[in-house]
């Protein structure tokens, strides 16, 4: 132990790499369980709401590395990884060893088990651990997780999972077999989203209201998790951005990259991808994915 | 009243033109509430089982038109009931002033339209009365149905929807709205299901179980009403026939006429279109609707 803090609950040291909408909420689920928990981000708004939360802010990911035995990494994407581990001031190195990294971002599935053999020499164990949720989730500490890697390793986790995730699903004992899970559901969420909102587009157009639409869809077998949750609010007015278009349009470009690689038919992961990144080239990549019925009705 | 049987219940005298997968369960639910029912249908043993449930055959949609003030569609397509009403035999001429035609098939909203304006001169009224849920719950009475036209038209026939439908959603007073918000819903119940068809074939390809991607999903935000019901089904070997596979063929082509029709995006419309047609190509079309996972999985 180190810094004069000790380790106050069985989840250990903890830190949190990423702290914008997910990591955010997920700091605030450790905290909430006293765990002792670090923070890093290069935004310093981040930082100061960690801090409020409780969270102890680090300089570098190096220092954080320094601090902690398991980091939980919810940055953006797979280069946002490489520079926090291995670019200026990362993290790789300072990890003691026995460390866990958490790889909590949605990655290429390819990436995170390259990943896992990357940090393997410096003794630094990968856990790959997407979750499921949004921010609102995240911060109540009631989000999906899908794990996998070594079960001894896993296990050492479960204490700080059950701080931050209502279910944890361990799908494998690979780095990769988890993010494969995430994408595949992912895929589903951007193609059920984006075929929704094209479905009350066309409802306005002919001449009904989308909302009783809505309403008829979720009560017959149309209905999807994420149109009721999304259509709903987009549909109130209400524009918050829980969860920006540009996520699950890189969400579902590794999807379609994957299903490519495989030879797999790639019908709806390049119909979601292509919407996807349509509305993000017509500016609507850091509105709600939500946004994706207003762009479909500007069209 | 004719034939001396007495109309034994509010729903009144009732035909069902259609006694398949879910005309038939219209007739079990119209005989378990006692109402006097009559069935036509081309093919001697539907007859024969509708005969068994108590309903009274008829000879040709025209002798049932004479014994009923309301007659339930549930053929398959247009082409049918421009068949059943107008052809040799059709029931079109031989209603009695003031009988109702409820169209519960799903076509195409701009026919429901004109055959309300065909029908108007021989004071004959149509309801559109889409229904949803599968022949399971058409036998169990528990649809769900869309029903819109005339408001006193609608309401002479609610103690008989009473009887066959879970939920009724009164979704407008002119023949053809009911009949959008079937299509809607089912352009995304069939983007839906071929979208998780297309996951879970990914899913395995990339050496995850399908099962188990199945039930992170249903906890997920990829989750939907259909791939839970019908990836289930078909995960644990049951093949058998619910809703065959041209049916949902079907209803999105109408869907994406619609759509262009109207200048909407259409992309999903399309890709589920083009799904469905090459696995009916494929000779899949009279599998049940979930093959599409044995479809994607032989490409």
């Amino acid at each position: 132990m180190t810094d004069g803090q000790p380790s106050s609950s069985p989840a250990g040291r903890v830190g949190v790499i990423g702290v914008g909408a997910m990591g955010m909420g997920v700091a605030r689920s450790l905290r909430r369980h006293d765990v002792a928990t670090w923070a890093r981000d290069i935004r310093h708004d981040a930082m100061d709401e960690a801090a409020a939360l409780g969270a102890r802010p680090a300089s570098s990911a190096a220092e954080l590395a320094r601090q902690v035995e398991v980091a939980i990494l919810l940055v953006v994407d797979d280069a946002q990884i490489d520079d926090v581990l291995f670019g200026d001031g990362g993290a790789a190195c300072a990890f003691r060893p026995g460390s866990i990294v958490v790889v909590s971002s949605t990655v290429d599935p390819q990436y995170v088990a390259a990943l896992a053999a990357r940090l393997a020499p410096l003794e630094v164990h990968v856990v790959d651990a997407p979750v499921s949720g949004g921010p609102a989730k995240a911060a109540a500490g009631t989000m999906t997780m899908m794990a996998s890697g070594r079960p001894e390793v896993v296990a050492r986790c479960q204490p700080l999972f059950a701080c931050i995730a209502g279910r944890v699903f361990v799908v494998g004992e690979r780095p990769g077999e988890a993010a494969t899970f995430k994408i595949v559901n992912n895929l589903l969420a951007a193609a059920n989203l984006a075929a929704g909102a094209e479905a009350l587009a066309l409802a306005r157009r002919a001449g009904i209201d989308p909302a009783r639409a809505l309403e008829v869809i979720g009560a017959s077998s149309g209905a999807s998790w994420i149109v009721t949750d999304r259509m709903t609010r987009e549909l109130a007015g209400d524009h918050g951005v829980r969860a920006a278009a540009r996520i699950l349009a890189k969400d579902v470009g590794i999807a379609a990259a994957l299903a490519e690689r495989l030879g797999a038919s790639a019908r709806f992961a390049h119909a979601a991808r292509d919407a996807f990144r349509a509305a993000v080239d017509a500016g609507y990549g850091d509105e709600d994915d939500a946004a994706m019925l207003r762009f479909l009705e500007q069209r």
